[in-house]
């Protein structure tokens, strides 16, 4: 097993959700077992001396992985969720859209103080959602973050919203 | 580690997201490291021996132990998403909710001929979607299903919707 064979089986589907995007589709990596375990492996190889006590994962795309990596990591799994999902004491970020705006939320207790942790999300394309998800974990006391995409999207040039001192790594880079 | 100390770490809100549901929120038990590796582990141990090949899973709360479960059963994953998501060529359920209807989607591409395959979500309340997805699953032609639920509500009496036949386990219960 190699990175190219498991980066080729992601699906290529043009014009989805609209004309003009290129979405690059997981679900064909996912179903094959031999690339699942690749992928969580890599990363785990990648973070397993950091520290991380808690992966934070963005809904919905960003669970898959976010929770195998928790597992094989022996952290802690958080999520980050769509408004109307989280019952507790939360905090909201509201973000720009190319169209109107989003919200995401995260509950309030998420996090005990000096935690270090993953902030994993399947896509990096305008970087907006991971920009406001950094936002909201602002309001912790946390010890360091190291960000994690499957997939960047070079062209988007999302990673210049970031940074520069952040530690942000994609797996597959798609130019 | 017992399972009802884990069980004891779901927060109960009652209220939400209406008045009325008592809802079970399983954030509490995720995010601590050692309840999520418990509940991994006992899927792990319950499964191991009945050659799964793949796990399915339902958007989004349910991708999130699925996602852990298909690593721990060296397992693919596969997602059933709602309508609009998914790229490529799928089927389609509609199912009866409260009030209106729902859609739930699959890949045609999603499994081999054959395939032992585990369903799993979180929550077994109505039975509802839970149903609809084994329509789905129809579609293939699979070799046999198991069903897992990390919650059962009992008073919904949603296990009463499947064929008694069916192998759905619970792992945990609530009156």
């Amino acid at each position: 097993m190699n990175i190219e064979t498991v980066k080729g089986s992601i699906r290529s589907v043009f014009d989805f959700p609209k004309e003009g995007i290129h979405f690059r589709d997981i679900t064909t990596l996912l179903k094959e077992t031999e690339y699942f375990n690749y992928v969580v492996d890599v990363l785990y190889e990648k973070y397993k001396d950091k520290g991380i006590t808690k992966i934070v994962c963005l809904e919905s795309r960003g669970f898959i992985l976010g929770g195998a990596l928790a597992y094989r990591l022996n952290a802690g799994f958080v999520p980050i969720r769509k408004p109307g999902k989280l019952p507790a004491e939360h905090y909201t970020k509201k973000y720009d859209l190319e169209y109107g705006t989003d919200e995401i939320q995260i509950h309030k207790d998420a996090f005990d103080d000096n935690e270090t942790i993953l902030l994993h999300d399947d896509l990096l394309a305008t970087g907006g959602t991971a920009l406001a998800s950094l936002d909201l974990l602002s309001n912790f006391n946390l010890n360091k973050i190291y960000v994690n995409f499957l997939i960047e999207l070079n062209p988007l040039n999302g990673r210049d919203k970031f940074n520069e001192d952040l530690d942000i790594y994609s797996l597959f880079q798609f130019d």
